[in-house]
């Protein structure tokens, strides 16, 4: 038996790292930004543990186009490194810096945000650049160096003139990568990935205009000087405690986040936790359009305030990916699979944080102020509803704060629902019926009805309000929900009262048969009711629960397979005690009554929207005979 | 000045490897499926050629769980491995076999399908387990080897006693992997990423009954044997020459790519094609559900019959990602970001090759049998009509095929069209007016008016037509589109006849006067007509431009900046010659005229599908109360 050691083939490390790296080559400079700003920080946190006797200063990062030399330059004033440090961050790959710093200093280093990025990120530099120079000088009292390497594992290493503490990297960028040579490009990828890093960065000079002195003479003239144009905020409203900002802190901070958003949010949620993860983050609830689908401005997802990436699947549970806002957090695993985020733990903590936070600010909202809750529903209730339907431990806190409108513009909770509803709509058998429209519009007769029954009639208009209703059915005993043309009034909320009609049994047997002859058997069901003599004569109603099992196989999941495709299938309700039911019954020629019960079927279908087509313009023909 | 080689640090490739050379964890069971694969193509190849003097046999891989020792065996009856070359590439990480074996064997082999995996692949096996054993015998006449290596770079190697010739890599599955173990997982794996590869598989056996003998005697018992269960079709129909394949051939592929697609496709498009790159495939166009967003069964990408992904974007022009199939190409590369996708020249060669061929077939189609097209169109249209506004090559083309169906069920061509039109259509200016509608059923009664004239009525429902029709007209001089009920018929093609009207000037004026004092003129604006005593007297109509702008403005882009918000202006045409007319400005009670105005604008309403809510109600009532 032999044994040995495998052994890396350098030649090649460098197509490999191009390859396999990163995807996107454009990353390159988020980690030369990010190593430099690393270096910053840990000279930071040297000086303030005494462990380097320099002057920290007010440290900048530069990035800099040399178009004509085909050069980009990425300065920083942080430690620099030794010729003994390039030689064993650099020349060694696959070796973490960051990781051997942060053990060194662990506990003092953990509060000050240096991430491990060092080590391989500097090779991403390949990418893009045919050779790469780092010209290079120590915090410690040490000569600069200057390390060249064309991207073979071959480098150079000699003595180098620089003075200024800190780490130039020049990318000689290759034939292939030039659109990093252009302003715009430099200053789109700055823009996304560095927007917010703690460390200031310099990317070219602007003109300022000084202010007018007041001492100046008439003549002044206004002074213009060349500033450094500084892209990015430092200090963004996310690392900074709740109690230093204003709700007009957070409004700014939205609009800096979403340049090109124009509406407010409606409210924020400061996420800030410690343990057992590390997560800083502001999620704000904004006013969706109607379109869903376009949704551009995303969640943004952040390591140490450097932009990671905007798709929060499985980070953020699903039904908040809705939401806008930052999630930063150095315990998110990073280009993983989705199931693997699923199954690891620290993610799925982090998720079950993000949902308890947004419910507990839901129901301070709810106490704190609910007339202002209740005008944002609207916007916020299709998030809140599949939150409901789709995370049991936030079902159980929405209980508190979850409303149910009625077509009149009051709002109850659930609790005060029952407690409003269940002196009049209490039926027979001891269930209190719920009674709601999906459109206040296409229902609107049927409301009418209820509501001169002093009936209440809530207002549950989103695409999932059936699996919903079906929900809530489940888990309150003696509470069932009818749609107001499910039925007629009486028999959805059954009081046993006794119908007094004006027909008797054959007379109403007659009537039926008359009305079968010229009502479509395949499609409504003729059913006779003795109502008040002034309720509307014909109505059409369909049964609830054929009606929501469609609905929820139709908005997927649930409800029954095949039911989705079922035919439509109505009751045609006749007032036998109305004036019509009478004059049918009294009209011996066969075709007037014809003509009659037409008519009056075309008024009932008018009112549940099923009159069109052909059918409608005929209608509208004979109609505007019939105003002549 | 020193110069050095850059060193990579071997303690920390495996974690690198485990980090960056796959997301997917499971990936690594495709990668080791396919190294078996190429080292059975590769002794394919040299006995081919008489390099390699054994018999090739009928090589098949096999995958066994041996769940109780958590281990997992792939063996292949491939080439194999003599004790140097496991040292050169197993030892030497990064180091491609395949492209050496490529380079020796350029010309021969490059159509035995071999695929440059070989390499880093092998090591994603340390992503799942904590120890990798391999036992290989080589074609050679030389001792097979065992090699051992528990994921720190040191290995083992001794001899081994394998008489066998090939390959067996047997996977200790680590703690946090043993998903792996699962038979069902690794069915899932097997039939994702090897369903089609080029070599069969074996996945444990079943059983199989032996057909009865002739000669069976009558009481004779079916025989049952154990037989290899092979998961894989080596040789999938694209794979084949379009004329060794049937119509049932293409449709039986279809459902052995989509087990659980129970509709037939409408037709399929071979692709095959070998320069200036390779890429073979089968697309078939789906009868699309009416639910465009749940599309799960996509097009799947293949590196020689090896399953790579099924995100084609940026690979498939994107007016083609709703059809279904097969699209197998070396020439693709693979982990790469989309941008990247877009600038790469093969890669929009290969997307416009796609296009071509799809526009060739679609000709043919029209060409072999137009009624089966126009059956069909219905189910293609929203992706044709796509592809013309999104691919300018695709548009050319599909002038010969593009069809617009009449309300009446005809279908026509552009040419035909405007041939069949131009007697009836064509307008005082010359320019050939094209009535359509966007819902036969909501427009009902417009297009009853326009087919009393004679008019052709297109039918154009799809959500994008608005942006077509607005190409079109640019693109062809003297045609316009306008909507049935965009005006009256006589200005929508306006051929300049005299309009006898009943009323003089003065009534006329009276009669607006009358009207404007009643119709709420924020909403409609009156306009005045002497059209046939018998035509409709009150119609509602909407301007062509304004609601085409706001269509297009919601359907995205195109249209005007801010036109999606404008309030719905109409216009309210009376008919000056009809009854109603006379009638109304004959009637001096004010409130009985009032009565009469708002009785006919609500039947105008009605055809348009404005009357809704409270005020269709009212009418309900009205009506109702008119009838007895």
């Amino acid at each position: 038996m032999t044994t040995g050691k495998i052994n890396v083939s350098v030649e090649n490390i460098f197509p490999l790292i191009k390859k396999f790296l990163y995807s996107d080559h454009e990353i390159f400079l988020r980690e030369l930004v990010s190593n430099a700003t690393d270096a910053t920080l840990k000279l930071k946190h040297l000086t303030s543990i005494g462990e380097a006797n320099v002057e920290y200063g007010n440290p900048v990062i530069e990035v800099k186009i040399d178009k004509e030399g085909k050069k980009l330059h990425i300065t920083d004033q942080g430690i620099g490194m030794t010729a003994e440090e390039v030689d064993k961050y650099i020349n060694e790959v696959a070796f973490s810096g960051a990781e051997e710093f942060l053990e060194k200093y662990k506990d003092s280093a953990k509060d000050s945000g240096i991430i491990g990025h060092f080590g391989l990120g500097f090779y991403s530099a390949f990418m893009v650049a045919e050779k790469v120079e780092i010209i290079t000088k120590s915090y410690k009292e040490e000569p600069a160096v200057h390390w060249t390497c064309d991207g073979s594992p071959e480098f150079t290493l000699e003595p180098s003139d620089k003075t200024a503490r800190g780490t130039e990297i020049i990318l000689h960028i290759a034939e292939d990568s030039t659109e990093f040579l252009e302003e715009g490009r430099i200053r789109e990828l700055l823009t996304k990935y560095n927007k917010f890093m703690p460390v200031p960065i310099k990317f070219g000079t602007r003109k300022e205009t000084l202010p007018k002195p007041e001492d100046a003479p008439e003549d002044y003239k206004a002074e213009e000087i060349e500033v450094d144009n500084i892209i990015n905020n430092p200090n963004p409203a996310w690392t900074k405690q709740p109690s230093d900002l204003t709700d007009e802190d957070y409004k700014a901070f939205y609009h800096e986040l979403y340049p090109m958003q124009f509406e407010e949010p409606l409210f924020n949620i400061h996420l800030n936790v410690d343990y057992p993860f590390n997560l800083t983050g502001i999620l704000y609830f904004p006013k969706l359009s109607a379109d869903l689908q376009v949704q551009k401005d995303k969640i943004q997802l952040y390591q140490n305030q450097v932009f990671v990436t905007d798709n929060v699947e499985g980070i953020v549970p699903e039904f908040l990916t809705m939401l806008r806002g930052v999630i930063d957090s150095p315990d998110i695993p990073l280009n993983v699979s989705r199931s693997y985020l699923q199954a690891d733990g620290n993610v799925k903590k982090i998720s079950n944080y993000i949902t308890r936070k947004v419910a507990d600010k839901l129901k301070s909202l709810f106490n704190e102020n609910r007339e202002d809750f209740q005008k944002k529903w609207d916007d916020i209730k299709i998030v809140l509803e599949y939150g409901m339907l789709s995370e049991p431990k936030f079902y159980e806190k929405a209980g508190a704060f979850t409303l149910y409108p009625t077509t009149d513009g009051k709002y109850y909770t659930l609790e005060e629902l029952k407690e409003a509803l269940k002196d009049k709509q209490t039926d027979k058998d001891g269930k209190l019926v719920v009674l709601y429209a999906s459109n206040k519009e296409e229902q609107h007769s049927y409301i009418a009805d209820a509501k001169e029954k002093e009936y209440e009639v809530l207002l549950l208009d989103s695409p999932i309000v059936s699996h919903l209703i079906q929900k809530l059915e489940a888990d309150n005993e003696n509470l069932t929900f009818a749609r107001v043309d499910a039925d007629s009034l009486d028999k959805l909320i059954n009081k046993d009262e006794e119908q007094i009609s004006k027909l008797n049994d054959e007379e109403k047997e007659k009537l039926k048969t008359q009305l079968e002859e010229i009502v479509p058997k395949q499609t409504y069901t003729v059913q006779l009711e003795a109502m008040d003599s002034s309720a509307t004569p014909f109505r059409i109603t369909q049964p609830e629960f054929m009606r929501r099992m469609k609905e929820m196989s139709q908005s997927g999941g649930g409800g029954m397979f095949g039911m989705g495709n079922m035919p439509e299938m109505y009751n045609l309700v006749v007032n036998t005690n109305s004036e019509l039911a009478g004059q049918i019954l009294g009209t011996e020629d066969a075709a007037q009554r014809s003509a009659l019960v037409k008519q009056a079927l075309d008024l009932a279908k008018l009112s549940q929207n099923l009159l069109k087509g052909e059918e409608l313009t005929a209608f509208v023909k004979r109609s505007f005979e019939l105003i002549k």
